[in-house]
């Protein structure tokens, strides 16, 4: 006896969805039978919400942010400070360090991190632009907020390295304990770092 | 300090996501920006894919399951029961009972349930579609293949009464315990249902 499946649009529609981070099968079809079932045309401003967005967004040339302007709004600020660059790995970090509010200089975004493993390497990354941005920027400070794990470390010593002979100074974020964590929850290496990393009392904060 | 978001387009394409059913604020931005981030036309594809599901896929006139045809595959089988009309709250209802193997008479689904916290009535279903469908078509038997719950009862009772002067037999399908289940997880009612609703031994299976 042959399955009976739903008709081919909606199968597609299934398919398609399923691509979506953190979507399942099961969740692709509960979403595409809403959609079919959908009232008034809010199926079609799904739709239409994504068109906009693959038409009007683009990545700034300068940092790799989202924008719909030629440069993004970080980039575009003449009130920021030029001696203050930030390099992330992707342009999803850039919004959660702008909202602590203590960081007012400029971004760089690299688009990943090396990594042998996938095949990324310097050369699939905007390191080659963070290095011709800062000899031609001059910032006093780049400041490294890339990811703690093997590979955001192994990212974080290229760059370094490369840009040692430049007149900048080299900082990268501090690793600790989470704000609001115990002792108790931290994994030793965290506390390793910590432990290395500590401050005089009443600094650092 | 005035709150740093995304560009309005993907804001507003957050908003459009976050109706979806089971996607809450954080998977909509997530969402969002992988679709900015897709590669290759992914995200046009899947916009492409929804407006052919909106294009293409309507509900059949008759039972209301879901079609790009005049009539559902279920409906325009010649080779199917006409003596047995299946009725289901949700056209979704439908493809479950049908994967079962074991029902092959036709189907009506009401669209939903009576239910008047929700404001529901009987007028807001294909109830009176249902009424005229066994007048004209005179099945031997309607099977109520309506949700559990009180509303579901509620609905199956009233057709139940809507229907008792016409020459059909009424059934609905089972309640008992789930295959796989032993009798420490049923719930009282469950049990009842099961206890009252016994077969002989080698039957009704």
């Amino acid at each position: 006896m042959k399955r009976v499946e739903y008709p081919a649009a909606i199968r597609a529609l299934v398919g398609e969805l399923k691509r979506m981070p953190g979507i399942g099968p099961r969740s692709a079809e509960r979403i595409a039978l809403w959609m079919v079932q959908a009232r008034d045309a809010r199926s079609r401003d799904i739709a239409a919400s994504i068109l906009a967005v693959c038409e009007q967004i683009h990545a700034c040339p300068q940092c790799g942010f989202f924008t719909s302007e030629p440069l993004c709004e970080f980039c575009a600020a003449p009130d920021r400070d030029n001696s203050l660059l930030c390099v992330v790995e992707q342009p999803t970090d850039i919004l959660p360090i702008e909202r602590t509010g203590v960081f007012r200089g400029r971004y760089q975004s690299l688009g990943g991190r090396i990594s042998p493993l996938d095949h990324i390497g310097p050369d699939d990354l905007r390191i080659a632009a963070l290095v011709r941005r800062v000899r031609s920027e001059h910032p006093a400070e780049v400041i490294l907020a890339l990811g703690t794990d093997v590979e955001g470390e192994a990212t974080s010593n290229y760059i370094a390295e490369l840009l040692q002979e430049l007149p900048v100074s080299i900082t990268r974020i501090a690793q600790g304990l989470p704000v609001g964590g115990g002792l108790d929850h931290a994994d030793e290496l965290t506390l390793n770092r910590a432990l290395t990393g500590r401050t005089q009392h009443g600094k650092g904060r």
